[in-house]
């Protein structure tokens, strides 16, 4: 297989394990292993979704430690296996904890062929393919949300994307902060609803601006932000002298899935001149979640100037092309994998005819839960969907009928973890649970994948009432 | 291949690109153009390590823009392999720019399994295999340097690990800063030598400390900050009503190598009572460096008590595992990428004698290369390296013996811009250049691989004089 293996010869001698040719041996051994136990198996209803081990055991099985001479290959090969084996199976039909929505093989083949290129998305020089798919797929981006113009980078996940956003709010409004810091400037607010990822808080404290002042907002009973409480608490905030400049919106919130009504908080960040951002985290169309989040904002060239410490040492500035191609100096990161070829390569696969195909068909299989969930007696939701986050509590036969009783709420509390716990343990299903404000325990069915069939959905509720028939 | 046709032949008809068969074979067909390209012809010194384009004439070739239809798989496919084909070949043993030291099967095999697997580093429950390895990997870093406790976490690159670092650091200090933020705090300031890596200044700006409150600490000829200035600069900044409270500290700096005097600098910051971090984001151990970087550091549970956001959505208290082991609140992400993989197969593959014998190999090269350099009358280093970074300038024959002459620096300044748009354009090597405070633009040859031969070394160097000789 390998072209060259006459210059590593040599190599062989002293140096055995990085040879190309038992290298690529290695690598192909492993690849028919992801093929079988990841790709067949892992998405395969006849066989488990985990194989759910105490973590003492699992640690045991595993052998984790790290030694001072290494193994042969078939012993790592055996561990590549038992890895595998021992790993949660993502894109499995019956995996419906939040965050991922099955395999795309073209988003899969985009990510080994970046792992294989192994660089970095800093400079034209190093990156020049990546560096021009990564504009050309914000500029798709920005097109589907009907934006012409803008700027953007792809980052290591929503809260980082997050963070990006309050930093560039916070230089727009101050641009002193980078160089002289907050030392000496008024207390900022930021707002964001009670139903909002917990990254705005995590962000807040992150960028010195403080968890206390993340003011949060009241949302309706379906889970959305209230421009009017927005106002008022603005108001409020600047008679008490602090200085607001950040209100984070969220299109399908965490738990709920709702859609905050973003024309008339529009209308009140305008009114106080504040900057408006979207968190629009869904990984709806089912790449790695990690990875998929971009971020975009409208005024050009902000990124640049708020994050840029112009080293010499990468920026160089008499090189031979346009140095508006080194876009690692928009980033407060140096080194920056490359994100953009799985999107890229599954957009050029389905379109973005198939992308909405794919979020209709989401939505189908949603409401076709819905509507089974009210035919069935034990299914009580919490509210109707906004999104594709059915969220329910299931009543087991026990308790339905008494919810007069005074530990009624206490009993419902304990129902999710327990269905939860033998699901994994049996290994047949996964789904989230959590409570919310004085909602006790409910699931949250997240119904991203367009791989899931009615007959999934079906499965879905026949197992919540098998496994808590009894409680 | 796919043991799962029966269950999916009814999403074949409405569902077409996610079909499991068929995108098993894609991603299959992918896999074959990884090995020919990327990793044969991609590290055989017969083949180009760039294909330059200019920008424009590469988004042509590469036809970027996304549409609303799809393309058949043998089109794709062809983008695989223009992908593959205008990418920079960073496994090549032609590829000296910095940051990445050739291919390593085992952690590539690590980083495909990892893709495959799509888990997130966040809970026990989506990554119990994940969350286990990553604290053995963890323990086994701490080891290598000598430590018996700590706590860490693989971080997106070095730039966010030193943001981590600066926020714990901060939090230590003053622990209220996570709730009030920075307003009403007096000036905090930071230490960092003039060579370390611009990401700390990036740090201070993100994360409200401000970068006139990094101060710039002197280095010495070597370029190794100088701990009497450190002392003296810490002195003045109290002095003027600043509170020092983090110097970072750098073991090989960016550009030269260079190792900062630990034991000295741990003095003054144990005499002043300052949080000392060490930077060490080199990637010896040639996994990508994106992603090898972890963080460690020596106060058990500060970073989870720093970063904590207690999520009831995600951290369920009601679980039926100890939560110790979900790990996400000790993050400042919420989907965290499962990095530990890869340096972990690695580590199962060579042991750590393995590593240890790598570095030699690498630092013997830079030897041989230091040796050969003196032997020829064109390469004047910039000093004697103390790490694998070797600098220097190649002086074009025409210059050679001219050192007193007036515009001798800047024409010195354009040779090196010079040499590298003619290797690049003609794709036999690539190596980095940067000026550095008063030196002109030189030469930075970075010998990571442990797959590069004396030969390599005595072809870099001819192919500097092949390609500057007429300068």
């Amino acid at each position: 297989i390998s072209s060259n293996n006459e210059y590593f010869y040599g190599i062989k001698k002293e140096w055995p394990l990085v040879d190309h040719t038992e290298g690529q041996l290695f690598l192909n051994d492993t690849f028919k292993i992801i093929m079988e136990e990841v790709l067949c198996k892992g998405t395969d209803i006849k066989h488990k979704v985990c194989e759910w081990k105490e973590p003492k055991e699992l640690a045991l099985l595993l052998d984790l430690e790290l030694r001072a001479t290494g193994e042969p290959q078939h012993r790592l090969l055996q561990r590549v296996q038992d890895v595998a084996k021992y790993s949660i199976k993502t894109s499995h039909p019956r995996f419906m904890n939040q965050q991922f929505g099955g395999v795309d093989y073209h988003a899969l083949a985009g990510r080994f062929l970046t792992e294989a290129l192994n660089t970095n998305l800093y400079t034209y020089e190093v990156a020049p393919v990546f560096v021009l798919m990564e504009a050309e797929v914000l500029r798709g981006l920005r097109q589907l949300v009907g934006w012409t113009e803008g700027d953007g980078l792809f980052c290591p996940g929503g809260s980082a994307s997050n963070m990006y956003a309050m930093n560039i709010a916070r230089y727009q409004h101050f641009p002193e902060v980078k160089s002289q810091g907050l030392c000496g400037l008024p207390r900022l607010n930021i707002f964001t609803s009670s139903d909002s990822h917990y990254s705005v808080k995590k962000g807040a404290a992150f960028l010195g601006i403080g968890t206390d002042n993340v003011i949060i907002v009241e949302v309706d009973e379906g889970g959305r932000m209230i421009p009017d409480d927005l106002d008022e608490k603005i108001t409020l905030a600047k008679s008490q002298g602090a200085v607001p400049f950040f209100v984070s919106c969220t299109s399908g919130t965490t738990v709920r899935g709702a859609f905050d009504p973003l024309d008339l908080i529009a209308d009140v960040c305008e009114k106080h001149k504040l900057w408006m951002h979207v968190d629009v985290s869904h990984p709806v169309y089912n790449t790695n979640p990690c990875l998929l989040t971009s971020f975009c904002c409208t005024v050009l060239d902000l990124l640049r100037k708020c994050h840029s410490a112009n080293a010499t040492y990468l920026f160089q500035q008499d090189k031979f092309y346009d140095l508006n191609l080194d876009v690692g100096d928009k980033s407060v990161q140096c080194s920056r994998k490359v994100d953009c070829l799985k999107l890229w390569l599954m957009w050029k696969a389905v379109g973005s005819i198939g992308f909405a195909e794919r979020v209709d068909k989401a939505f189908n299989q949603a409401r076709y839960l819905v509507e089974q969930m009210k035919k069935r007696e034990g299914f009580h939701l919490l509210q109707e969907p906004e999104f594709v986050n059915v969220c329910f509590w299931f009543i087991p036969p026990s308790m339905r009928g008494k919810e007069g009783m005074a530990d009624y709420q206490d009993r419902l509390a304990k129902v999710a973890p327990v269905i939860k716990e033998r699901m994994m343990k049996q290994g047949t299903m996964m789904v989230g649970y959590q409570p919310l404000g004085n909602k006790v325990n409910f699931f949250r069915m997240v119904v991203f994948s367009p791989l899931l069939t009615q007959k999934d959905m079906d499965f879905f509720l026949d197992e919540i009432e098998r496994l808590g028939k009894d409680l």
